[in-house]
């Protein structure tokens, strides 16, 4: 990626979600490529939200979709996806009415980590008339959700979801996004050694109590180096993989591209500075400020509107464009009413169509 | 605003962002309360891009509207606003025939601190086939946009603009926005004071070279207690006001309360923690972590669609719902498709209009 893009100045307006869908291939085939025995890819919808891209994430090695909200797995539904995993616990009566909407067209998990959330499910279930698959999730230490893996809550849970005529026990989440997180690769890899350790205890204690365990589910695009070795996790739910961003770029490991960026034009350029016509709306912040392609720490400030790069050579003035890279790639593409497919000479734009569905 | 919110379950879906319509309407009295003689309010519609809020930000002191970007102006000429500042360069081909479609329904202005925006306003006009309104906006510290308020520049451009048989000069910008994040009252004052001083500079030598100004546009919500005192400004471009944040709300000086907040369900409870279902996708975190209205420093992690709050006697479990105070309003609205008013006994719902229109 270049810091000039004058060849889509006349197809697309800024700023603007660019996908290099080349690269976003090879990452699709790298991350199949390091999957071990026994193991499926199954890819995060939440990254980017977009059915036209999910549906580029297939291969045989591929085993449905996981997705975070309800609405989500909807929209998912509606565009003719199958075995939905929702990786969330679904609360809010209206979350639960778009949950038994999926249902009703489609597979559909979700997670339980309460018995409160059994008998929400089970609603779900007979507002949909069909079975709703539940996933008990196990706490890892990232301290969110999830169940003490060694403690008697995680028995229980399965006993009263074998019972339910609604449901069945689909198997274990078990998601550590504070290993995820870590940059380091060794550290990292020691501490999801200990999260499949801790996750093969909680299997081995449902198959001890005579329940079966299909689907172990988790890890990340953090995880895809060693994912093959850690082993237990049948499900890989990875997400960025597939466009990346500036926080898993930094971690130096990872053996995925960048595959998108916002293409923006410069509004204002004087000594030592130009400006740029993207802002926090259109880029996450979260885990810092964007990079730009000409000197990756030269983002100075961010506005609703604006961004300002230190730069006192760029070259840059009035109407160029130029490109940054999104340090988080999951909460900027939400930004966004749709993404412009880049692919040989073909410009496309698609929509980010599983963002929240209207309140209408 | 309570830690439990149980009134809306039935009418407002989680996560939601709620506006109480009477506390804003204090809040907008209030603003206008505060004008000094020559000075209007333009209500800055970013804070929260809702058309059917911006309808209630009337009042005899109060001059127009203004806006940030090129859609926003086209959503508002569209709803029958009009005197629409674009308080932003225009540069892109696509927002720049945006605000020519606005400038055919209303009379529109922009920003210019460089001669290339002056020909390309000159082009929208003539697409538009009508004039457009023409700003210079001045340097005062920010270190974004704007010219020296003491270089030639200035008065080339005015020059420049008063030649052109499509553009108007209406006056000059000079927003101080590193001064609006001064927390400290006096502190922030006397910088304040010095962005006067600058500006009053810069508009005496407009007016020594024989042109009129009309419009001196600027200051923010933190300038509000004291903007009667400063003078020199006509149009106060506030919009946080209106609903208020975190952020702002820290300041201590600022006569406004919080009226917007982010209605979330608990999903998970444990041990010395609780789990909403609002994450980064709902709440913009670019100044910090949004504040639990039961304790305004438990929230410890957010992640895409999960909020944590460490709260040990929080008394909430799976199914309660609660409310979250943003730090940053105007990018936090802009993560949502909807507002939910509430007014005396009545919700109603209503759509945030101004942000992108679809790329279609």
């Amino acid at each position: 990626m270049g810091t000039d893009s004058g060849d889509l100045r006349g197809s697309v307006p800024t700023p603007a979600l660019v996908v290099d869908v080349a690269a976003a291939g090879r990452n699709h085939a790298t991350a199949l490529s390091l999957l071990g025995d026994d193991q499926w890819l199954r890819p995060h919808f939440k990254a980017h939200k977009t059915t036209a891209l999910a549906a580029m994430q297939g291969g045989e090695r591929v085993r449905g979709i996981c997705c975070q909200t309800s609405a989500e797995a909807l929209v998912l539904a509606k565009a003719g996806f199958d075995d939905i995993m929702v990786t969330n616990q679904i609360v809010d009566a209206f979350a639960l009415d778009e949950l038994a909407a999926a249902a009703r067209l489609a597979t559909v998990s979700a997670l339980v980590d309460d018995a409160a959330h059994v008998g929400l499910l089970e609603q779900a279930a007979r507002k949909a008339g069909r079975g709703i698959g539940a996933l008990i999730e196990i706490e890892l230490g990232m301290n969110r959700c999830g169940v003490d893996p060694d403690g008697q809550g995680l028995i229980e849970l399965a006993a009263m979801i074998r019972r339910s005529p609604e449901l069945t026990l689909d198997g274990i989440q078990a998601y550590d996004g504070h290993v995820a997180g870590v940059a380091d690769p060794r550290d990292r890899r020691s501490r999801a050694e200990v999260s499949a350790a801790t996750t093969r205890r909680a299997a081995d204690r449902l198959l001890d109590a005579g329940h079966e365990v299909r689907i172990v589910a988790g890890c990340s695009t953090a995880h895809m180096p060693f994912v093959a070795e850690l082993g237990v996790w049948t499900d890989i739910q990875a997400g960025s993989y597939l466009l990346m961003d500036g926080a898993y770029g930094s971690y130096g490991d990872l053996p995925f591209g960048p595959a998108l960026w916002l293409e923006a034009t410069v509004i204002h350029a004087s000594a030592g500075r130009f400006v740029l016509d993207g802002g926090l709306k259109h880029l996450a912040v979260d885990r810092g400020p964007p990079q730009w392609a000409g000197d990756m720490n030269a983002v100075t400030r961010l506005s609703d509107e604006h961004c300002v790069v230190a730069a006192p050579a760029s070259g840059l003035s009035v109407g160029h464009r130029t490109r940054l890279l999104p340090r988080h790639v999951d909460p900027t593409v939400n930004l966004h009413q749709a993404l412009w497919l880049v692919h040989a000479e073909e410009v496309k734009p698609v929509a980010v169509d599983g963002r929240r569905i209207a309140f209408g």
